[in-house]
C-alpha cells in the first residue's frame, strides 16, 4: 500500500508526522509518501535510520492551519500539502491521505476540490470507532454534517455498513440510529423520520439505539447527526479522561492507596488500552472518490 | 416545608418510595405527603417507627405506569398519583411533587393539566446538576424539548441561571451554549441562532462549551436543545459505568490486583460518590406553576 500522509498536519509539524511516517514504514513495510515542505521534511528525516524504508517525500508549498476557514482554505491555498496529498490519491500514486490537521479544511479540500462525492452521495460522512466488547462499533456521522437530513442518515448507514463488514469483518453488521430512548417513536423529528427510511432499507436495523448500547455488544454501526455525534463521543472522552484523572489523584491521597495503586497498575494499563480509541482513534471520511 | 411524594413512581412501588419518605421525614424533618394508593401505603408504613415524623397519606385512585402515553395519560387517568400530588402544589398544600414515575407522563400532567405554565414561559426545561469540580453545572433541557427553539433556548438560559444563583448559591452563573466546537460560529443552525440571542440578552454569557468543559470550573449553567442534552448525559452516565465496571472487571484479575484493588478501596470510594449524580441524580423541571 501506499499512504500519503500531511507532513504539515500536527501542531509540531513536521516532528511528529516524520516520526509516525518512519514508524509505519518500519512495522507494516508500507510505501509511505510524506507531504509537504521538502526542506523541513528531509531534516526531520535525517534523524532517523531510513534504509530499506519505503519513505519518499513530495513537495507542497503551502500548509494548512488550525486557523484556515474550511469555507475558502481551498481556494486561497491551492497548492498545500493537503491538496496534494489528495492528488496523489486521486492520481492513483497513492491508495489514502492521512493528516492530523484542521478537520473541517480536509473535509472541504477533499469533497470540493480534490477527491470529490462518490456519485448518488449525498453527503460524505466522518466515522469514529467507539470501543466495545465486541469488534467496535461504527459511529457516523460524528461531525462532518452539523445539520442532517434523514436521508442522510440512511446514507451514512449503508457506508458505515459497507465499512464495518469490509474493515471490521463483521458478517452482518446491526445497524442502530442514536436516540434518546430504545422505544419506537423516541427521538426528535429528524431521528423519527430517519428511522422510517432505514427500517424499509435492506439493512440489519435493530432500531434505536442509545449512546449505553454503544459500549456494550449491542450494535455494530450507529448512524447519528454529525453534531450529536460529535457531541456523543466528545462526552464518552471527557467522561473517561475526568475519571481517569480523578482516580489518578485520589491514588496519590495516601500511603495505602499509593501502594494499592501500584500493585494494580497492569490492571489499570489493561483499561486504559481498552479505552485508548476514545482519546487517539483516527476518523475515517466516507462517501469520496479515494480515502 | 411541605413535600408531596409520588408513592406510586417506582418500579416497586410503594416500598422504595414509603422508605425514601420516612428517611427524608427522619433525616430533613420536613412533612412529607405520600399520594398514592391509601391502603398499599398505610400497609408500608406500618412498618416503620414514624412517631414524632411529619408523614401523612393523600389518597389516588390510580397510579402512572411507564406504559402510559404522556399524550393521553393526563385524560387517561384525571385521578394518578402525580395528577393529585401536583394539585396538591398548585393549591398550596405542599411546596413541591417528586416523583420516581415515568418522565414524560408527569412532565405532560404538570404542563397540560395541573401546574401549567408560567405566563411567558414557551417550553417547561428539565435540568440536571452536573459534578463538577465547582458547585456543580446545571445542565438543560435534558429530555423535555427534543425539537427545541432557538428562544426556547435563550429560556432555558434565564431559568438555569435563577436555579444556579438561587439554589446553588452560585453569584453570577457564567452561562455556555453545548456545541461542537468553543469557536464562534461553531455547531448547528439552532445553536449559531441561539448563541446571537444569548450574546444581546444580560445574562453572563461565556459563549460555545463542549462537552469537557462541563466537567471543568469553566460554566454553571449549560443550554442545550433537549435531545442533545439528554445524549450527553446519557453518554457521561455509559462511559462512567463502562469504565467502573472494567476496572472492577481488571482489578479480580490477578492476586497482585486484588491486593492493589482493596487498598486503593477508600479511594475508589471517593470517585465513586463524585461521579454518583450521573446515576443517581434527580432533575428538576422548570418553567411551570410550582415546582
Amino acid at each position: 500500500m501506499h499512504i500519503a500522509l500531511d507532513a504539515m498536519g500536527s501542531d509540531d509539524f513536521p516532528k511528529p508526522d516524520v516520526e509516525g511516517a518512519v514508524l509505519a514504514a518500519r512495522e507494516y513495510g508500507d510505501a509511505i509518501i510524506l507531504v509537504g515542505d521538502e526542506t523541513l521534511i528531509n531534516a526531520e528525516l535525517k534523524k532517523y535510520d531510513t534504509a530499506n524504508l519505503k519513505l519518499s517525500v513530495v513537495h507542497a508549498p503551502q500548509a494548512v492551519s488550525m486557523e484556515d476557514k474550511p469555507a475558502t482554505v481551498g481556494k486561497e491555498k491551492p497548492e498545500s500539502s493537503m491538496a496534494i496529498g489528495m492528488t496523489l490519491v486521486k492520481s492513483g500514486q497513492a491508495d489514502a491521505f492521512v493528516t492530523a490537521g484542521n478537520t473541517g479544511a480536509a473535509l472541504a479540500i477533499a469533497t470540493l476540490y480534490t477527491l470529490k462525492r462518490i456519485e448518488g452521495v449525498k453527503r460524505p460522512a466522518l466515522s469514529a470507532i467507539i470501543p466495545s466488547i465486541g469488534s467496535g462499533v461504527t459511529l457516523l456521522d460524528v461531525g462532518a454534517n452539523a445539520d442532517s437530513k434523514a436521508d442522510w442518515l440512511l446514507q451514512f448507514a449503508i457506508m458505515g455498513r459497507i465499512f464495518s463488514k469490509n474493515a471490521l469483518g463483521i458478517q452482518n453488521p446491526r445497524v442502530g440510529l442514536l436516540s434518546n430512548g430504545e422505544e419506537e417513536g423516541k427521538g426528535n423529528e429528524l431521528i423519527r423520520e430517519a428511522a422510517t427510511l432505514l427500517k424499509s432499507a435492506n439493512l440489519n436495523f435493530v432500531g434505536n439505539v442509545e449512546p449505553k448500547d454503544l459500549l456494550k455488544d449491542q450494535v455494530d454501526v450507529v448512524v447519528a447527526d454529525g453534531f450529536v455525534g460529535n457531541i456523543l463521543i466528545k462526552s464518552l472522552e471527557a467522561a473517561t479522561s475526568m475519571l481517569t484523572s480523578q482516580i489518578r489523584k485520589e491514588l496519590m491521597h495516601d500511603l495505602p492507596s499509593k501502594i494499592g495503586g501500584l500493585l494494580s497498575k497492569p490492571a489499570f494499563e489493561r483499561v486504559r488500552k481498552q479505552i485508548d480509541p476514545f482519546e487517539i482513534g483516527a476518523r475515517h471520511f466516507w462517501g469520496l472518490m479515494g480515502l
